[in-house]
């Protein structure tokens, strides 16, 4: 399959369950809800070691939010529902507690088969030292907490349902700017689907990594196949003019989710083509056999 | 002391002694700078959860770069080198080392009586999986990791320096819009300063805390005598006009830098007045018992 | 009628007939769509001085725009449809034919009872110099100018319709902080909303006026009745609590469009309330006799 | 000459002699300053049609500004006195006299061997209908208009002087992405330099024109032998590898003021290097004869 003369590679994206859950973050003004929301989305990039994947879902009108303030949608991924519990919990308090008049609320309430209800500000209320109000409206609970500028005001939980990680696409290019000018199409183009973030930072990764490593205490280490430099010295995947690569990583909160997204980003940077230098598009997997959710690229660009 | 219409408290902001760093982040251009730069120091609002605070000190030109790219420098403070030195290898690897044309360098190199060397890139390296390049320019060891998009170049080591956190004043409204406005004012001013950084939400902390709680497992609650709300049910410190207060918590590479900061901050606020409903400016502090740091804010802004 | 505490005047907004039309610009990514649009929308505040009243209407999915490409929508609007013509050949000429990789698309092609095709890129094709080349494609004429960094592509015409300026309404407050903060709420709202700009700076005007002068040369001069510094020297409008007062002026394709903007610009502002400083929503109008469109305030937030 | 892999043309930039001025605009915060700035600065990419060339040169701390809060300063560039005094004039009324909490000021004073000082707020103040009010502090007179904000503060007049319009280099490289990244970084790199504007869109102009046209009514054309499209069909000055080319101009106070900007921006496009695709460097010239100002390429990257 060739697109505006990029090569779509013949393979797909292999993806993992997750947990995944949205949060609604309200603030006097956007640029405060946008504070609070970088604050918390920040550092989540890899599960590995930042414990959750986030990012900014998208802006939200007064009409779309609880409190008719303007705001923004954030969600947020782990591998078990314990992490994200924990991860959800710290980060509300790190940076939305404590952000000038913003509130939180939940981001999920209906539309999914299965939907688990988590904390969102029920343990938070207690920083009030029992000078908290509780309220009950349209059948939600909601906090208000005394605080310095007024008051924190938090909706009692969000819901939490079984999502997809991992969903991705690598970008070959002839040449570094080439690439970013191909993933900064896609990324401004998959910023607008609904139910993904992109986690790596501006959502593009570059240090893809191959399990395993020549120094026994590491688990993974540069893949070495996709590394332009090494072409000459190991066995490469890359064809002689392929002088960058890439790579977008999705998460959402369902399969099709992901796929929308996949489609928007893949079109965006092959709508470059060739004649910028765009050659190929691939993806990322492990032969099919760890990640329940197989993205074919050919499939998806159909 | 009245600045403006303003009432600056007889009193101090009492602060601690933290170890501090500053990475020198470039990239193709200052998008991408921005975007390593904010992935790294996201969720970094309060050592208490996060590890470390952190935030982007200043934009750099290529001229005050070491690779002539356009970049930003971040500051990072914890309570021990050993949080420090965990946090800036786990940050690095998954904000840096994943960041399409990002690269890291030193940034405190001299003029400080005692700097200590740390890890910057030094383990990161053994992610090329031995087909990393070392090199020493000018005294200074740099490594070249093969990545997917070409090269990861980063210094083998930063500079940590002793240095100050939780420097701080308290800004007191008539309203929870004026006080964001004088906050605003205060952190657009604060931002221009180096070597400081404010690392909540947007600069601002809204969730101040005191000692204790009626929970017993709970070791900090809500600051009830700075409530708002509370004005008329708790021993409060906030005479009957003031309905908003917010926070702005500074930490500086030294005692001076964060002087400076304070003084730029409670100017600014000042400067819209008690006509725009900014009443009075205090500080947080411990009774002067547990930081070394005192920060009188008549001294600072006479 | 009170909302939030916030006193809604029994007037209305006095708006006239304009001529308006939209355009679509896409780029090579959403920075480069920007740059064109904010340039292209740049002094263009008010018909009487800029010609046009410009503005982003809002940002464009790659699959909202005619070649794929991430983009944004700008509206402009002008007494006439002679002077609209012109300042948008001049406009483009200067804006998008020099923005790199940037292209223009008609933005109104039905959906309107008339639609008047104007010229978009029709005159500027002779930049070409007989390079140009016309292509016509799903019964739309498209050109394809050659220039330095490639071609610039722009479809021959784009639509105007008849359609509504001068919607607005008037924000009174306590202070100039929290006027501000309403009008930062109000237009984070509205910006959300299609089919309208508020075309001031920042989408706020503080310079309302009336007709005459005490200056004979001068046709227009400070509304005095609403300035707060003249409340003890002139026939006001004002009650003593009112300190700054700021206007929002909408213009839109169509009479509907303009009423759902300022029923969620002014819900955004009474969400602050009475508490923050809001009092009083007003409006600006003539008497009635001179602009055929009366945007009454209760009847748009019943 | 040579720099990293990047051909340095022997040739020069030819400029002109222009009117040059400042103007310095504070505002409650540096949202609105921008706010102002760019509603002022807007539509002025090119004298020949929007009458004066504007940009914003830089964010200015409280310390910098006469009235102690956030400011930016803008720099405006015209043919001659007579019309750079109109738009200023112009421009002031419709983006900073109407532009909440605006205030603005004068942004040269000293430091060159003539300044002239134009009108900026002394016109204005007439809007003020009788009721504004003149002050004079430290030798400097300024003017109090009442608006519905508050106050219009604004200094009478600010300093012009003899300056420099039409500095310019072309970038050319192998591919479109590769030009824009070079741009890109370029423009990050000038922005940092003071006393200068890149008055095009994002700073680039992709329309580089040739004197006359085959249309007599035109006086200007494409300059088909720097468009890549047309290498095969006109006396093309491009090699077969380039593929687009892209051209920054500057305005600035002084001639040295240019230099510095154009070494910044042609250092930092010469850093991306051959490998990505960034083949040469050139200028824009008449052959010498009609603009006094002449910017030798490898003289100023010597």
């Amino acid at each position: 399959m060739i697109i505006n003369g990029v090569t779509i590679d013949d393979t797909f994206a292999e993806a993992f369950g997750m947990r995944g859950t949205r949060v609604i973050i309200t603030a006097q003004n956007l640029r405060w809800a946008y504070n609070a929301a970088r604050a918390m989305t920040g550092f989540a990039t890899s599960v590995i070691a930042c414990g959750v994947e986030a990012g900014i879902e998208r802006e939200l009108t007064p009409e779309e939010t609880p409190d008719g303030r303007p705001g923004v949608s954030i969600l947020m991924f782990a591998m078990s529902s314990a992490v994200l519990i924990k991860q959800l919990e710290t980060r509300m308090g790190q940076c939305v507690l404590t952000c000038p008049t913003a509130a939180a609320f939940s981001g999920i309430d209906e539309g999914y088969p299965e939907i688990t209800r988590i904390n969102l500000g029920k343990n938070l209320r207690f920083f009030g030292d029992g000078f908290q109000i509780s309220k009950v409206f349209n059948g939600k609970r909601y906090w208000r907490v005394p605080v310095m500028d007024g008051e924190f005001l938090t909706e009692e939980t969000t819901g939490m349902i079984r999502s997809v990680g991992g969903g991705n696409f690598l970008i070959l290019a002839e040449s570094q700017p080439q690439a970013l000018a191909a993933c900064e199409a896609a990324i401004d183009a998959m910023s607008k689907i609904p139910n993904v973030i992109m986690p790596f930072p501006g959502g593009v990764v570059r240090s893809g990594s191959k399990v395993g490593s020549k120094y026994k205490a590491l688990i993974a280490s540069t893949n070495d196949a996709f590394c332009p430099t090494l072409k000459g010295i190991t066995k490469t995947e890359l064809s002689p003019e392929i002088e960058s690569v890439m790579e977008i990583v999705i998460d959402g909160l369902t399969d099709p989710d992901i796929r929308v997204a996949m489609r928007a980003g893949i079109a965006a940077a092959c709508e470059l083509g060739a004649k910028n230098g765009i050659k190929r598009i691939s993806a990322g997997n492990y032969g099919g056999k760890l990640g329940p959710y197989h993205f074919k690229l050919r499939e998806i660009m159909a």
